[in-house]
C-alpha cells in the first residue's frame, strides 16, 4: 500500500523566523520585542513596522534560521510511516531558493529533493495531511489540516491546532491507531 | 465556478532545452545531430554521451532557452478560461532557481509567482489537466494528462499526445465545447 503523503511547510512550522525579526524591529525601533508585544499578528504587521517586511527579500535572510523544537526528529520518524513533502511559499521571493535549498540540505539531508517543493498557491496539492500556520493554505486543502500556532494565528477558530512537534506526533500516533482498528 | 487547472511543465514543453545539448554534443563528438539520430531517446543518452548531462548543473544553463512556438500566445489565451501552473522538476538542480524563474519573469509574465512550482515528484498536484513530456509525470497524475511530444517519448503508447501548441489550443477548445454539450 502507498503511504499517506504529508506537506509540511517551512517558515514557523519547520524553520524558525522570529528571532530574526525581533532583532531587525530592535534595531530599527529600539525595543525589544515579548511574544505578547505581537499577540495575534506577525511582528511586522505592528505599526509602523511593514518596512521590516522587506528584509524577506534579503539574499541570506532564510539560510541562519533556527529549526523549530523536535521538527528534525519527528519528521525523520513520520518518514517511516509518510511520505513526508516539505512546501514552501518561496515563489514570492526569488532571493529566497538557493539559501531554502541549503537550509533543507543542512538540517534535514533525510528529505529527498523529490519531496522538496518550493510554490505559491498551495490549493493544487492533493496530499492527505498538510501541516501549515496559515489558515488560508489549510482553508483550500482537501485533505486533514493541522494549523501549527504561530503568534499570527492564535486566534483562528475551527481547525485541527499543533502547538508543538511532540503534539503533531502525538496526532499521527493517533491516526495510525484509529486506521489500525478500522 | 471556479476555472479548471492546467500543470504545464516547462523543458521540452516551453522551453527549447534540444538546440543547446545538440551544440554541446557537437563540440564534445564534432558531430552536428539530426533529430533522427537521437530518437526515441535524450541526446544525453546517445552512447558515450552521458557526460553533457552534466551541463544541466551549469547556472545559466536554463537562462537562455528558445520559447517553444506558440507556448506564449496559446498560455496566455488559455488563461482566460483556465488556472495555469508552471510545474517543473528544477529540484535536482539548485543553480537552476534563479535561471527558471528569471526565464518565466521575460518569456511569460502574465504568470503570477503563485502559479509557478518548483518540484521533484509531480504525484501531488491535483489539477484538473497536466502538460508534460514525461510518461512518469503522467502516470502518477489523477486528472487528464497530455503527453507534449519530444524525440524520447516518440515511442510511447496509450497516452492523448500533443505535438505542438496549437493542438494543445485546439484539444482545450473541444473541451470548453463538450462541457457546454454536457
Amino acid at each position: 500500500m502507498n503511504k499517506k503523503r504529508i506537506a509540511v511547510d517551512m517558515d514557523e512550522v519547520i524553520a524558525d523566523v522570529m528571532p530574526k525579526f525581533v532583532e531587525l524591529y530592535e534595531k530599527e525601533f529600539g525595543k525589544r520585542l515579548e511574544r505578547e508585544d505581537y499577540w495575534g499578528k506577525k511582528i511586522y504587521q505592528l505599526e509602523g513596522a511593514r518596512k521590516i517586511r522587506e528584509y524577506l527579500f534579503d539574499k541570506g535572510f532564510f539560510r541562519d534560521l533556527p529549526v523549530i523544537k523536535d521538527s528534525q526528529e519527528v519528521l525523520k520518524e513520520l518518514q517511516e510511516h509518510y511520505d513526508i513533502y516539505i512546501t514552501t511559499a518561496a515563489m514570492e521571493f526569488r532571493t529566497s531558493f538557493e539559501d531554502k535549498y541549503d537550509w533543507l540540505a543542512e538540517h534535514f539531508p533525510f528529505i529527498h529533493w523529490k519531496n522538496i517543493v518550493f510554490c505559491g498557491d498551495k490549493s493544487i496539492f492533493n496530499t492527505d495531511y498538510m501541516i501549515d500556520d496559515h489558515v488560508f493554505n489549510l482553508k483550500t486543502f482537501a485533505g486533514k489540516g493541522l494549523l501549527f500556532t504561530a503568534t499570527h494565528n492564535i486566534h483562528e477558530q475551527g481547525f485541527t491546532r499543533v502547538n508543538n512537534w511532540q503534539e503533531i506526533k502525538a496526532f499521527f500516533e493517533q491516526e495510525r491507531e484509529k486506521e489500525k482498528a478500522a
